[in-house]
């Protein structure tokens, strides 16, 4: 079964992008994982190598209903999923503050904003503001190319898209000139600290 | 009905600690509030007042089955409160990755270190490798005092009381010693920033 998140992503348990059990697609390519699972086992590794602090926030649940049954677990009976205000992951790397969004799109030319709500980009520009490191990765998968843009390339996009007709995605260009290629690779799969190195340090 | 974490403690909706709607008690003083919601109040304040962006992570939940009824929002009818392998709060603060964990203890003399698991001890440990700033922060309930701890002193304790017969917790007097008393008032509510200030910059 297939659960779906507000945004209408899939759900994917935690279980499913274990890195102990690669699939046979994860053992020899990355067609077939979604960007969420290669982001985990990424940052699993960088801590592992003790290169970096990055987790992917939980998913924000409102309980509704909870039954304690006896000598067993609580057990939620009652939840749906809220909207993140912040975005899905944050944490530590070279003493800088790293926060980022994201984001998978079957389309080759543009990744539409719809993808972000307006509490994510506020939230975004807080952290620039505030000396933190902001950025999006997109993935496109149709041509399976990762790309790690900064965060005010989406603020003035987000922006502009607010205005009568404007245009209501960040096209793929963009992405090309002021983006930066995300290297993938067996281990760590989704290589990004690689381009934070280069961009921001 | 109070819900509990697999830690014991309550769960409180968020709802609850929302703070368009303070109660009397909350109005006219501390007593009766959590630690826990006084810090969510805090941290509202200081996105608000564009001081710092500093959050509570989600609870973390293991989702085993949700309906998806047709016209409504997706329903999670079976789900289970998982361990957090980090800390509860993080974000940024002058530049600086600033990440803690809050306890309340009832306890007059000392804080049972059964308010903490291996994972977060190991995760400040990292923190603090990488350049961060982490603490913690513990509420004395009986006297209604509020300390700021650097994680290096929970570290020592908890990796001496892996030893046999040795002591469980740590010693009210060590926060006098070597913690900072935080101020409690209306607004921020418990300023731990004002801390970090002479702490850490």
């Amino acid at each position: 079964m297939i659960f779906h998140y507000p945004n209408g992503q899939p759900y994917k348990a935690a279980e499913e992008s274990s890195p102990q059990k690669p699939s046979s697609s994860a053992r020899y390519g990355h067609r077939g994982m979604t960007l969420e699972e290669d982001l985990n086992v990424t940052n699993r590794y960088y801590i592992e190598a003790d290169r970096a602090v990055i987790y992917k926030k939980p998913t924000p649940i409102q309980i509704v209903h909870v039954d304690y049954p006896k000598r067993s677990a609580a057990k939620i009976t009652e939840a749906y999923f809220r909207k993140a205000s912040t975005t899905d992951y944050n944490g530590v790397y070279r003493g800088k503050y790293i926060d980022f969004e994201a984001k998978e799109t079957k389309y080759a030319h543009a990744l539409p904003l719809k993808n972000f709500h307006d509490h994510q980009v506020e939230h975004m520009r807080r952290i620039k503001r505030h000396g933190g490191i902001g950025f999006i990765i997109v993935k496109f998968s149709k041509t399976d190319e990762v790309y790690l843009l900064d965060a005010d390339y989406l603020d003035v996009y987000w922006t502009a898209s607010r205005e009568k007709g404007a245009r209501q995605s960040i096209p793929k260009s963009l992405f090309l000139e002021k983006g930066f290629r995300i290297p993938q690779k067996y281990l760590p799969r989704i290589d990004y600290l690689q381009v934070v190195d280069d961009v921001y340090f």
